[in-house]
């Protein structure tokens, strides 16, 4: 089996990420509460691609940066990706992620709610010890993006009618924000000038954005793989994604109508999503999706052109590849 | 009607804090999403005593504070408050706060955590203009004590054999570190000395601990006013507080039985919670958890006493005997 890019570069940075593993294990224990350890390692131990503090790792030694603060930061970025996916699972009442149950099933809504605090708050401890206002102003904004994405996705949530930007608006907030900041703090503090850090952000900025369409593409089309996340759910939790948008703009009445019962009134019977499906391939609306996100990947290889050539560029260039062929 | 110690505050902060309102009103704000100062809004404008607020600002006071910082900070810890208080409704599944529905209830559990999670992070954008890594580094500790005292309090839940000293890690971090975080940072901006914002640390911590033995108690023995929280829900919670261990501790076997039916294992009737007070009533309990509150008001006015006198001094100092008088 030929390795992907995410395995390369989890070779290639082994050494730092094997440290910022071991930092998280230190920083999430708590003295006097056990449950927090077992909360937060159930969800942080089970792996995941660490694909934020791999950007964050990979952008510092862009730069060949030698100190130890994008290992502290790589941290803050999968502390605060861990803590949102927690209340994520509480919020979307999800049971399976990264092949376990989640936390809110093993433990319950109160502990995932409470560690996922907690680790917002082992988070900002982290990132000050970095002793850096600008790294402080970058996470903050991302922070807030954060949340104010979530929640606009909620408000959208049933509305056939979302307006692209405003689809954008979400992703940008629940997944490229963070994407963003972990690559500008990481060439930030490697001492990358404004124009390099201001690239490798809008490279993670294009990347996650990308990541996402891919995510909401996979909702419906599925993959091969173990994604741990099942086919189907946004259309059961009747979330208005890229697909929806897409398809609802060019739908027959007929269709229109479709669209309105099963999303807006959410009556829903088991053969609906089979018909969503079909309604979705007649209309072209999946291709449609995946040129966009290829398109974005394009964006994201476009700003490492600026950025000095080396082994860890080749890796970052392929990763925006990688993204969109977790469908094809 | 005579007017409280807390109205007096209010009085003669009374051109701080429609500063700190105004800052809260326009950073609760989100440009794309209504739904955050709805919900925000709905639990900020209904009020509430703003203590935390009102402690920074005065603590700032005592030492003639000119600047603007600490308008910053009382905005800071009023909005981790809330934030707290969103998470902490639907982790109670609590239906009342403040005399109106919670936000759980008008809306949804999941815009409460959300919106929860975007008051931290407006908070944290706060904190930062403040430009003082040591007041980042007090409100990082307050906030990781903050969370790790809820997730404590959860994991201690029906267990009747809870040491006091685990009963004290939980309140300093559900309410008193956020009350000393008030008072330190708010002296610190203000250029005391290190000995007096260790006082002013210590002063918030002791109100902060009897505020919340007393609140502990409230929900057995209830108070004339409206405090909007309902007598009995703590026993119905079987949220093992100070009354409790006390009673625990000195029991006859009949009540251990009693206590291990209705908080261990749950089995509660319409007329336990009388019984409940029964034995507390026996027992002496309720007068012992009172004077243990009292020895803290005691301790809080003490470390006022190296501090310079004036009004404020005054008002904070009267504050301590107003925190345990809410009961008498």
């Amino acid at each position: 089996m030929t390795e992907t890019v995410i395995e390369k570069l989890q070779f290639s940075l082994s050494s730092e990420m094997t440290d910022v593993d071991l930092l998280m294990r230190e920083r999430m224990k708590s003295e006097k509460v056990d449950l927090i350890e077992k909360v937060a390692g159930h969800l942080i131990n089970a792996g995941g691609k660490r694909l934020r503090p791999l950007l964050t790792i990979a952008s510092a030694k862009l730069f060949n940066y030698q100190g130890i603060k994008h290992i502290k930061l790589a941290a803050v970025v999968e502390f605060i990706h861990n803590a949102t996916l927690l209340h994520d699972d509480v919020v979307d009442k999800s049971d399976r992620r990264r092949d376990k149950r989640t936390a809110n099933v093993l433990w319950d809504n109160k502990s995932s709610i409470l560690v996922g605090d907690f680790l917002f708050s082992r988070a900002f401890k982290l990132m000050i010890e970095t002793n850096s206002p600008k790294i402080l102003s970058i996470l903050a904004n991302s922070s807030a993006l954060i949340s104010e994405g979530e929640v606009l996705q909620l408000s959208i949530a049933k509305n056939l009618n979302t307006p692209l930007e405003t689809y954008y608006d979400v992703i940008r907030g629940k997944t490229a924000a963070l994407f963003s900041a972990s690559c500008q703090t990481g060439s930030y503090v490697a001492g990358a000038t404004k124009k390099q850090t201001n690239l490798l952000y809008n490279y993670g900025d294009a990347l996650g954005i990308c990541f996402q369409i891919i995510d909401d593409l996979l909702d419906y089309r599925g993959a091969g793989d173990s994604l741990g996340k099942n086919i189907g759910n946004d259309f059961k939790e009747r979330k208005v994604t890229l697909p929806l948008i897409l398809a609802f703009k060019d739908a027959s009445n007929q269709e229109k109508k479709f669209w309105e019962r099963t999303i807006e009134k959410g009556l829903q019977n088991d053969r609906d999503f089979h018909l969503a499906l079909e309604i979705l391939k007649g209309q072209g609306v999946l291709e449609k999706t995946y040129n966009i996100a290829l398109k974005w990947s394009e964006i994201a290889k476009e700003n490492l052109v600026g950025i000095p050539d080396s082994q860890t560029k080749d890796l970052l260039n392929d990763l925006c590849s990688y993204v969109v062929s977790r469908i094809s």
